[in-house]
């Protein structure tokens, strides 16, 4: 028996309007089983969808950390709790990304042998599976220790995502030579060669990460969010710049109709809205994040990913990467 | 009088043709006086411009601080010393990034007080000043105060090149608060805030580097060569899936011609060619480092930049920079 996934209703931007209508896409054109967690006089009509009711919010920029702690009704806090408590089979948030990283892993914990939690993030490959970017922003401070759990991690979600066998990982670093970069780069790059389990091909560069040449790509929360947020930030400048040229006149905007057929699926292909998301690897639970400005079918995809990743047993890959030893020994409680 | 620069003729990919070309260049189109650094016999024809004769070449995958100690006849390590001995105005290479950096530091020597040369690198802003970021690469650990030291030349760098009298500065991170990023950026952050000189306008995220809403991006050497490789990667990315879509069939190649026209001028504002290349700060000297994939273009653009900043005195900028109680007592011995 597949569990519904619990929605954060009050997350993101256009909540509830847009988290509510991509709840209802995903249960009329994926068949998904989806309860909205929130106030029910804040999300209005439901559309006919469960509402687990609460009472409280943590807005955008509320601390993560105090939030959690002193919102325990709140939307976020609740919808980890369903993934814990076995009612639900994953969360997915578009809301406040560090108070939705401190729900999940106060109340679903980690998974055994797990140092810290990561965000993966997939950079899309045009005409191939996407790349997984980790840590995207979840830890600031990394010791070489925790970027080795990552791969491992990543690898095992790269696994179950994309059905990538033996997936190959790579370093983030500032030269391909094992020699180049800071000093916890230099040592990381020693224990993933060492390490079983991990595909290690070397470093890449900033430029390998669109399109890119490896399955999954490790650097510290820091890096890692400030080379996705460049990524983004120059493929949104691109395309305005673009539409830009396209509106000067009547006869580029001409133009711009005829490559509108042939642009648009590549810019579709690019956009976070068809990525279905981020997630939060090495928790005991399912936690998709979309992002700030998700609409509809930003939210319908990372539905569809929570209940793609539940189905694909990601957290039986992840417990078998951190500890191939127990391969099999571990009783799950969310699933 | 003005002195000459010196060109490293054997750097970059396209040594010597296209090196000597964009200083026949200069020297055709700007007025400048360029001297070429190289052994004769593979310089070649050099086009009825000076040689200064030497017998040895770094290559672009030598080992940086080896080469420059082993090498000592070098194009290199002569360039340097031509501007050391007062001979040349500034330095230009495309060559080995780390071999010319080590050139210019063991050669030119740091302006007094500073801990650390760094790379500042120019980045584009359609319609206005370009922002200067810095470290783009120089030092992959980095102290807080070197970070501050970073702002205080790039700032004196940024009123040189592009006439910003007080150019606001900002730190990058992955949030806006200050409370946010690693240990060094929190630290970094008070530091800035609370030193005489510096416009510290806060902390800014890697989606704010191309427009970027301030003056100098402020970073370590690792985090700014991710973070600038992310960025011209992404753009070339683009391009080309432009130029992909553009070439599908006869429609879309026409509907390209009339686009070219408006594309190429915005296309030409973001092209490394055009913006004159990186600069060292910190050193008793100047040295432009153009990307290795120079083309004559790109040369010519490095010698302008060389030049012009040896005539906006921008040795006596950094110095004041750095040691403000010492302004006008600095004799120079390198102009």
């Amino acid at each position: 028996m597949s569990l519904p996934l619990a929605l954060d209703a009050m997350g993101g931007d256009f909540a509830p309007s847009e988290i509510v209508a991509g709840a209802r896409r995903a249960v009329d054109e994926l068949g998904l089983e989806v309860i909205l967690v929130g106030p029910p006089e804040r999300i209005g009509d439901p559309q006919g969808l469960e509402v687990f009711a609460c009472s409280e919010v943590i807005e955008m920029d509320d601390d993560p950390g105090a939030s959690v702690r002193k919102k325990k009704d709140s939307s976020l806090v609740r919808a980890a709790e369903l993934v814990r408590d076995g009612k639900a089979s994953a969360m997915v948030s578009a809301g406040n990304t560090g108070a939705t990283m401190a729900s999940a892993l106060l109340r679903m914990g980690r998974l055994p042998g797990v140092l810290r939690p990561c965000i993966a993030t997939p950079l899309p490959n045009p005409g191939r599976a996407p790349t997984v970017l980790v840590d995207a922003g979840a830890n600031a401070e990394c010791s070489a220790e925790m970027l080795v759990q990552f791969a491992l991690l990543a690898s095992a979600f790269s696994t179950a995502r994309f059905k990538i066998e033996r997936p190959s990982v790579a370093l983030l670093s500032i030269g391909e030579e094992s020699t180049k970069g800071s000093p916890l780069v230099k040592q990381t790059h020693q224990l993933l060669a060492a390490t079983p389990g991990i595909n290690f091909v070397g470093n890449v560069e900033g430029r390998d990460l669109i399109p890119s040449p490896v399955d999954v790509i490790v650097t510290d929360g820091f890096t890692g969010n400030v080379a996705l947020k460049t990524l983004e930030g120059s493929l949104k400048f691109i395309f305005k710049l673009i539409m830009d040229v396209i509106g000067t006149n009547d006869e580029t905007r001409a133009a711009g109709d005829t490559l509108f057929p042939y642009l648009l699926p590549a810019a579709g292909e690019l956009s976070p809205d068809n990525q279905g998301g981020a997630m939060l690897l090495g928790l005991n639970g399912i936690c998709v994040i979309s992002h700030g400005s998700s609409n509809a079918t930003a939210i319908m995809n990372a539905l569809r990913v929570g209940a793609e990743m539940s189905a694909a047993g990601v957290l039986d890959g992840q417990r078998v990467a951190i500890r191939p030893d127990q391969a099999g020994e571990n009783p799950t409680t969310d699933s």
